[in-house]
């Protein structure tokens, strides 16, 4: 066939078939879609500049216009988060309109009024990451070129909808985390202050786990599950404990995997790296491999 | 010297050095360019727009508008795709214009015909991400935050187009993938249906994989080469069989690395966390560290 | 609270404690904020273009033309890059407005006089990358689909910046190409010509590794510090050799880990997948892992 | 009060006031907005590269590029123009909403089925232009620069929809190209082919004027209503015959003002500049000031 | 010379000496430049739309969201006006800069607390031309497509901001509504309720016009200065009184010419088309022209 | 027929017809299209910035900056300039392609040769306005609110471009300042310095004219042809003088049309709002309309 005869007689038939094949597995008018997916990630972007002031999009030195400016944004995205929340309340949790919306208002106004006390937790991870790397000079070299700080401000945030019973927001958030630094927190997990991740390409922390203060990890580590019990259809249990727990001041070099929802390592640890590790180990250990020395010809 | 004469006086020469150089080793007239390169990742927006309806830019409920909508971005990317590979078929085939105009045409027909049938795979994938992680709650979810299904779903064009002997262009789209989802998968790999990789960071998956149904991998697993034969100049022979093959039923987990043409994974086999893997294992094989204990002090 | 009283009640003493917390830690007349962030990336993607000319946003084959959009492009560059790296001498080293500018401007015109210099280093980096992929057909294909040549053509740009002592703005570079490959190389780090990484995601180059010449690294690869002495404050002690030296024409494959400040690959060696190294090895070295053979049930 | 408490404090209450008088005269669920109003900017832009192709946003010489770029512009304006006939129509006219888009659906078919006449229609204007400037050297430069051609194009089409009896959208269309271009078209003046419009600014042309065919006028004509009757109330009557009618091959110059339903200027005559017209003339007429010459010292 | 060269060697010199020009005659410095020019237009759109809230650029049905976006324009326009406000206050009164900021934040809070006065007064503008104009249908008619709303909206702005000695600024204003409108208010004339132009293409009214209630104006009428008086160096003496008074309940036809301060319109007095007046009239005038009929052959 | 089948089935025949009609009185190719227009306006926006460096799009007040940023904009536009006429003398002129391009640079470096001189004139016409309008209080004002200096600014432009016989593209610069401010200026038209015309909406200034120094005119003053000869065709012969002649010093107010090419105002004549002029009138005239004073009832 002629391209241009393609073009105009193939093409909308084409078009109609995979907006049918869509409809078989989806509903077109209850999704989020392109545009919402989009909102998420301004909205990210206002957060971030909200905690941080110097990272607004137009900040200049006057007290009235900083703040100003933020409360703008806030108030902006508050309202677009509440439209969003509302509406996969409906699809997702079946709740009515007008139960769905007041709900979406009750969870925005929490997490906003949460804000001062994510901020403070941010500095304390600010501070892990500046007594933990030998390679940065100033924490504005931190605020402005560590993955970790990113990731970590944005899992905080949708932590705290993930504690909210808020569904799939959370992980569009934390999936725009992962695409931006490489790093995978699930927004399940629940990490304490003074958390510091270097460098953090690959790393994966389970929906799960449970970290304590003060714990650094390194690249490509994975806190992950075992394999999971699957139900009489064969289908992955839900909700169960799959993820280990990350005791206080605990140290894991890069590349070690620790699996498993039973798997504790006590407080005041160093896992080196590319460990693997499907049980618990006690306070103050040290883990290394006893492989023998690599075979050098 | 004082920047202001620098800028007037040096900088032309500096630039012309620049263009001069590259003039030695690419042709300027022939390159894609950035605009090519742009065009290419609007394309491949556009086509995961018309897989799935509900990632169009604007949508709404209505059936006509949404056929529209898809309707004139698949006529559009068709044209500018064609262009595209009309271009690199001159380039780098030697074709004249004429022939690789009508080539072009047939290769884009062939590969939007293939739309309908490669969306059908698309849903086996989304499927097998549902029923392989237990964290997922709808497919809706998996659609605006798994990264496996973004680079699958370009893999499946890219693929097509590798199929047709299209070059270059089915590796900036893969790389395109790489870039946002951290899985680098060559469009050369063959990869059957039910596809599933968990978190995907690192995965590298290479040109001459075969990879059966239902195989689903973790983040950090290489499917990869041994090292390669040198023809007589030194220079590495391209165009034989270097990757392994995945039969169907396979687990791969996080880290694990297979190399090697002649290796295969025989179906229903598990391959365990950072497993090195460079010969063949037999069908329901379960491969794990036979590697002492680490040693915990 | 109604959600309306509370955006106009509430928000303006949310955003006034966001920012009072902010100025107890940071400047914020003083960063060089989010606009000059993405100033920075706009520069490189301007010096990308500059190094490439096949790259230029618009370019066409006119050769006045070229030369023309590479003039304006570094011209505006060089001023904006100028003006940030004298805020940070400022801030950060403590200049005053005078000194700075000077220094600043020649900074600037010494980094931009090497231009013709790093092209050279990069067209070795594209052959290097062209001899060691066996998948690849043709340079135009490295050039637009390579996160490698991506990686360190923004690393030799930022490593000039280091060696100039400008503070911070050569790590937003670097976590800039982190952030597009997951390719992380300090600016620190001294690389030799031919230099070329596969995959790339997951590696890791620290601060003070010096790399020889003709040297090709694999994804997950670590180029790391062992555990850091600390200051009789606890504070990790900057500035000291903590990173490794890979001589001449090593190949160190996927997933391997070398560590420490005296450990030296010596030339010609070979790491294998996986390796885990802390100690020096001489030339000519094959390094691979002596486990047993993985337990294969 | 200082600023900013006074934007805290203040402004909400200013904006609540705002609001609600507006909502004592304005529906603002019911009004085509902001965004409405845009929208019928763009489809005038879109509407005017369908009828001159060369006029495209992007145009190749390209016969199957062309066709889709204009099909798909035709497409996707139909729709965006049918939404909003269908939203007028239940504002201003009471229609429910499955008769008003059934009913805006029809219009819209019928207003782009009349394209090709139109566009016929429309290059009789162009001609009339070309033969009537001794300045202008083509029809490109016609096309290009002339005010005429604009306003005209928007007014076929405005009247199309005025005649079709669509409520305030045609308003929108003529005051955009008012706007554009100082002459002011009311949508529903019928005018003839061969129109044409030197120069332009300050042409006013009324609601019930006729126009017959090869009629140009200059800079400055009033084609206007005399002082109107009111109803008992007060009010002007609305849709009675105010404009006046001028036949075939009538020459207007400049200034001239021409009033009265029941005026009608016979075929064939002209009218000198700055004349005050408030009764019709016959065929053949040339009408000229008798006012003494200026008075010259 | 080659055009090559030309480039780089004279554009340089050429630039110097247009940088050079321009600064024997103005301040690059203090002037408020482009930027500030594009910030007033942008002002005024935010303006616009919290006087009539279903012009905002994305607004919904929701009370709360059209409350919060038309407080958030607001709150940036009242910083960004003051910014500027200060600016020229600094600049063309001399005032220092404390000062000036201090001034600036007053005139500002004095402008937006009368919004809601002004639009009361715009709702009696919208009321007239709906009294005024047969052809209309509906004020949602008026308020999107009768220029006069936008030029009487912009005045009604820019003449309080004049009235509070800010230099200009409110000529820039009225500036931005002339180029859209074709309707040239200059900011210092005074303006009655319900008050309306039509068509409007060409109306001038002058600096120190006053207007009573319901005036009604064609297009092209000009309420201007006659010759003015110099002063001893040959400079028209400024800040005199020297265009007309209109009283209450007038009427002026198109291109009707009103000249000179001591000129006044006598209430209710109806002025013909074309008229060219440099005298008072009583009362109750109506005033056409006695010129003899047109010529007619 | 349903709007779905028509959109599939009818737009692209309706397309087509639409290509084709334009087809057979247009070239597609050889068209400066859409693009080529805005392109004129993008190099007219920054010629405006090179000749009044304060309206740059980011200006600072560092004198390198400056420099660079109109020197680049030069360059850029000269080759954007240079292209285009390129074309045009292509399609106009039947010249070949290398004598076109030839011819097009050496037009564009005359043309921009001349920049400083242009500056210098138009720095009296900013006087002209300083000295002619009480209303103003700074050259600032003038330069930002005065469509007077933008239309003169570009007309000295386009007048260059017209001397140096470039069809087409000067009358695109002159109707986009028409559309602009309402003031028309054919490029051919030659003006003297110090010019100056206040508000300016319906001025129209022909081909032929001839403008001496020092002139002053109002809103609304034609300065236009008289009837025109036709050749044996019925054609308007073009190139002839059709256009008055107005000398030095002379000040015609609103209003006023004065036609012909053998019409000449001496110098230092004034010309009174509203006259009619076809007729030459002797140096130091004062014309005034000597009809009756209107009839006042």
């Amino acid at each position: 066939m002629k391209l241009n005869e393609w073009l105009n007689n193939e093409i909308p038939n084409i078009a109609k078939t995979l907006v049918d094949v869509h409809k078989d597995y989806f509903s077109i008018e209850k999704s989020i879609g392109f545009e919402g997916q989009e909102t998420i990630y301004k909205i990210l972007q206002n957060f971030r500049s909200a905690l941080f002031p110097c990272l607004c999009d137009k900040y200049s030195s006057d007290n009235t216009r900083i703040n100003v400016s933020i409360g703008n944004n806030l108030r902006k995205s508050a309202l677009d988060l509440s439209e969003l929340i509302g509406k996969v309340l409906v699809n997702e949790n079946a709740l009515n309109e007008t139960d769905a919306k007041r709900k979406a208002e009750e969870i925005v106004m929490n997490l906003i009024n949460k804000f001062p006390e994510i901020r403070k937790t941010l500095q304390t991870d600010i501070q892990a990451a500046y007594d933990g790397d030998p390679a940065t000079t100033s924490t504005e070299e931190i605020l402005f070129s560590y993955p970790s700080i990113q990731a970590i401000s944005i899992h905080r945030i949708a932590h705290e909808l993930y504690k909210l019973n808020v569904p799939i927001i959370p992980r569009i958030m934390s999936e725009y985390a992962h695409g931006l630094t490489g790093i995978d927190i699930h927004p399940g997990a629940s990490i304490g202050e003074y958390f510091f991740i270097d460098h953090g390409t690959g790393v994966v922390i389970g929906e799960t786990c449970t970290i304590g203060k003060n714990v650094k990890i390194y690249q490509g580590v994975t806190l992950g599950a075992k394999s999971f019990p699957l139900d009489e259809n064969g289908n992955p249990i839900k909700g169960i404990k799959r993820h280990p727990n990350i005791e206080d001041n605990v140290v894991i070099y890069a590349g070690a995997t620790i699996l498993g929802g039973d798997t504790t390592i006590g407080q005041n640890s160093v896992i080196g790296g590319n460990i693997w590790l499907t049980q618990s180990v006690p306070e103050n250990s040290k883990v290394y491999n006893s492989q023998p020395l690599p075979n050098i010809k």
